[in-house]
């Protein structure tokens, strides 16, 4: 049985609680949080305390509050040589006090309140100062998905940026087709399958293999013929820029 | 019971072909092909033909080949005044020879030969020069799809070049990602879930509604970071461009 402190109450630290109690052989011991209204409904109340002081030794105590409140809830707690974890995607091991055994606990999903998450195909990227607080993290990690990875500060750093151009920037590509379809008075829905199979497909081909459209196919009647049909300029030079980035790739 | 004539045998051909012999209410009369060999185990051989001359009316027949080829087809055909449709997304309904009565029928997803396609899910965009033949279009469209659109040659157009930004561009962007993760040895893989849920979240939400990240955020410290810790320029200008249009569009 392993036993977890939780350190706050947003939405990462609400899908962890969840998560933990229903899984066999962790325990949730306690929660801390400055807003226990807001874990009420989770948590039985003896387990919620407002106080630092109040916290109990736990095998991990998992810190998910904001990037920059990381630092300064890790020189609150009042125990020290302890595993402590932050559950950061973008923050290194460095930013924890020093006092306890350092680590990172990162599911790397987009986490929102009202949707229910099935853990078991989140990805864990783990980092531990040693080998004994890694395989400890470890078990919790696979307690509840089968994609545990270790995964050092640095290349943490490598998949956040990577995680920008492949979800946020796509997400606003999306945005983009949807403007010219309003536009054109054209349902954005005809073309959300194709956006599904096109997700779908990279996960048996390498997105270079994936890749088809007019900048593949070097068709530059086509391309000249959009670029014409976009009237705004900012997606011309967007359309543009990406244009000769495939033809770069696939020349 | 509709009857169909399909010339061509490239994917779309295929599918189609496939998908007419599987549908109740339609009957596959001749398909066309300068390539029989590639047909023979879908069709029965009494249906295929290699001379223009041999074939017979339908209610519909559907040219499905190369952009470039649709004219040259059109005007090969031995009859006049029947529904001639093709079912290519970026040409005009005037590609087609005047002496039969021109339509559109248009697939939207792509099709790859060794993956199978549920029909029932793909948008067919339709196009005629009047209501009877579009009754006659639509009939068909309803029996393999439940997802029949009336679209112009010109919303047409508008939907091929938002296709390009959600779908062709999406997928560089992934591949993009990729390399980034390639060069810092960490698997792709990790991303995966993400890039289904970045999908996935868009059939709920608006683009605008579901765009996460360090530009939407406004985050300045996290987007210098990022810029740092990219060195391929061209990478570098994509990340600025489209945050700044992200900017741009929450601002």
């Amino acid at each position: 049985m392993i036993t977890v402190n939780i350190i706050g109450s947003g939405n990462v630290a609400l899908h962890l609680i969840s998560v933990f109690q229903q899984t066999e052989n962790v325990a949730l011991q306690q929660v801390f949080s400055r807003k226990p209204e807001s874990i009420t409904h989770l948590v039985s109340s003896d387990k919620i305390t407002t106080n630092y002081s109040d916290l109990k030794l736990a095998d991990i105590t998992i810190i998910s509050v904001t990037d920059d409140a990381i630092s300064e809830v890790s020189d609150q707690l009042p125990f020290e040589n302890q595993l402590v974890v932050h559950t950061s995607g973008s923050v290194g091991l460095d930013a924890l006090n020093a006092k306890n055994r350092k680590g990172v606990f990162y599911p790397l999903q987009t986490f929102s309140k009202s949707k229910a998450i099935d853990f078991k195909a989140v990805p864990i990227c783990l980092e531990t100062e040693n080998e004994w607080d890694y395989s400890i993290l470890e078990t919790l990690g696979k307690a509840i998905s089968d994609k545990v990875f270790k995964i050092s500060s640095e290349q943490r750093q490598s998949l956040h940026v990577a995680a920008v151009f492949s979800c946020n920037f796509v997400n606003h590509l999306y945005q983009l087709g949807k403007e010219i379809c309003d536009e054109n008075q054209v349902p954005f829905e005809i073309l959300l399958p194709l956006i599904q199979e096109t997700a779908d497909k990279i996960k048996t081909l390498s997105p270079l293999e994936a890749q088809t459209g007019p900048a593949k196919r070097n068709d530059q009647k086509t391309i000249e013929k959009h670029l014409s049909f976009l009237e705004d300029e900012n997606k011309k030079t967007i359309y543009q820029l990406l244009t000769q980035s495939i033809q770069k790739h696939n020349g």
